[in-house]
């Protein structure tokens, strides 16, 4: 008998079709492995939590099929390099914050936060429905990256400061921790940035070395003891209004993979951003007792100094978007979803936060 | 030659070992058929748009494997007996605001939104870290249903009224079209809620039979063109301080679902959250200015107006919690991530979005 004739009479010619089929099915589930670096230690467990809420969503999605390591700043990239590490392919996908890496071009401020751009829940519609998505990944395709929402903390708070900060005045040579586009605005308003790593800055700010530092909010800020040393704590953080984080995607990767695992990534993505949000929501007020119990002083920055602060970054970024036409395509989207956005906002949603605010103290 | 030896001889037996392996991976990706009824007809494409969104993610990330059609109000069930088409297993699965079936139990109100809840923030700040969601699923058991988050509206408006209401007398009489529990309020106000269906509202306040009516925001009051017969809208909404919409799964056939299934479900419905906020964010500003020019006049409730309905809605809600323990539990549960996170609330996010509106304005 000929294999052909026997298959036939035994009717296994019915099982090879479906041993034939079978990789069809196994191809749209592929067993993956990738690792995921992250720009933040695991003690931040708002952040890394975020990153790996995400990872554990995928595998939950697909079966375990799709498996993604998650790994702490430094384990096997160093935390602020992670875009590069992606991009050249060192590892397939990265959590970070896409302001990091603003040295190679401004344009990736967009892709967490800008001095005086969307609150959270404004920066989570544009991306989705406002074309920041969109003008972002053109963007970030130059680095052979695609980016996904995968996190976010909300407004951040104002910083630490040894003394109150009353006037302009007193921000001329106030040497300060602050990120490094935030750093330029506080530059034009006569401070000093100083860019100093997380585990630098109590003792630089306990010996005088520096007159403040500004962090996260009340969780993440609580765990470094700022407060011990420098008590102002000031709100609101008005060069981070609704900081997003991103996961970037080596391209070629994203590409390579089925569209059902592309899907996956970009809800587990979206999910984390929503864990993200609700986690900070959940920790931040019991922190914020902690401190204020610990002798924290809250204050919130005069009009005159947001007022400054506001002209000053839109100089800055109507400079930049002069020769930076990348700057100037994602500003524009995101500044007239904003401005737009915040016309609605305004209306319900702050009237009913106000009174919510004021009734709840009572 | 046996069949046995024909297949070892081939090397068919690892063939066969891979049709036998198939069925295991094809279990783990079954092909699934679900019916989902909407409370929204596709006219309301931000509300029906959610249930479509949710439905496109689920087959995205299954490869079309999981597939959830979608009908619109009243097509195979009508657009108020979602939850029971669920519970009896007519569908599988079915998209809706929870509070419309608090006539079974008050209780559902908190999977929408009650007077005097958080906002949109908030209310998914509390559904996936504050306990919400273990909350409700917990008492939606009872009905043999698991809801998910699948929408949120943000805030609302507070309604279209024929003429201005400047203090509680102005409420004395007021016939308004306004939904279930929040009519329970106006009532102890003195007002005189109407239960009317959307087609029915425009020409009862054209007439006069009713003074009032609410509905959404901007973008869904629009189409039904309020603003021509009761131009005065009033915001904010406080009895939709942040509104979700759910999709209720019948338990049977949830716990029928491969695992995997489940997760992509929850993360279908999580994206269909963010997208519907946004979609609300985007297009809300744009009728908002339409309504202006077509000659609505915004007003906000005055301080006496707002108090009279905080104080009669505590006191509606303690009185039913008294004798329903299920809504007390989910309430204390709602009111302590509420009034906790609100203090936080209040800082960083209030003063930032203070200064963005007035910044924004000019």
């Amino acid at each position: 008998m000929k294999r052909r004739e026997f298959l036939k009479a035994t009717g296994l010619g019915a099982a090879a079709a479906g041993a034939i089929a079978a990789p069809a099915i196994a191809q749209s589930m592929p067993a993956i492995k990738w690792r995921m670096p992250c720009s933040w230690p695991k003690s931040l467990d708002t952040l890394y939590g975020a990153a790996e809420v995400m990872a554990k969503s995928v595998a939950e999605a697909t079966d375990n099929k799709f498996q993604i390591q998650v790994f702490a700043a430094g384990e096997i990239v160093p935390g602020l390099a992670i875009v590069d590490a992606v991009q050249n392919g060192t590892v397939e996908i990265g959590h970070t914050a896409s302001y990091y890496y603003f040295g190679k071009d401004p344009t990736f401020g967009f892709g967490t936060s800008v001095p005086f751009g969307p609150n959270a829940r404004l920066n989570q519609g544009w991306w989705t429905q406002g074309g920041g998505e969109a003008a972002l990944n053109e963007f970030y395709k130059k680095y052979n990256t695609r980016g996904l929402l995968a996190g976010q903390t909300g407004c951040q708070m104002g910083g630490w400061y040894r003394k109150e900060i009353k006037s302009l005045d007193d921000l001329k040579g106030l040497k300060m921790r602050i990120g490094g586009w935030a750093g330029k605005i506080l530059q034009q308003l006569g401070g000093v940035p100083q860019q100093i790593a997380a585990g630098d800055i109590y003792p630089a700010l306990e010996k005088g070395t520096i007159d403040a530092a500004e962090w996260v909010g009340p969780y993440d800020d609580e765990k470094l003891g700022f407060y011990k040393v420098a008590p102002h704590y000031y709100s609101p953080g008005w060069w981070e209004g609704g900081s997003m984080l991103l996961a970037f995607v080596n391209l070629d990767k994203w590409n390579a993979l089925p569209k059902s695992y592309q899907a996956v990534l970009e809800q587990a993505g979206h999910y984390a951003n929503t864990w993200c949000m609700a986690k900070y929501d959940h920790l931040n007020p019991q922190a914020l007792r902690r401190l204020l119990g610990a002798g924290a002083k809250l204050h919130v920055f005069s009009p005159q100094i947001m007022e400054a602060a506001y002209k000053a970054t839109m100089e800055l970024h109507a400079g930049v978007a002069k020769d930076n036409a990348s700057f100037k395509k994602v500003n524009d989207s995101m500044m007239d979803f904003t401005k737009n956005a915040y016309q609605w906002f305004q209306l319900a949603e702050y009237s009913y936060d106000n009174y919510m605010i004021r009734a709840l103290r009572g």
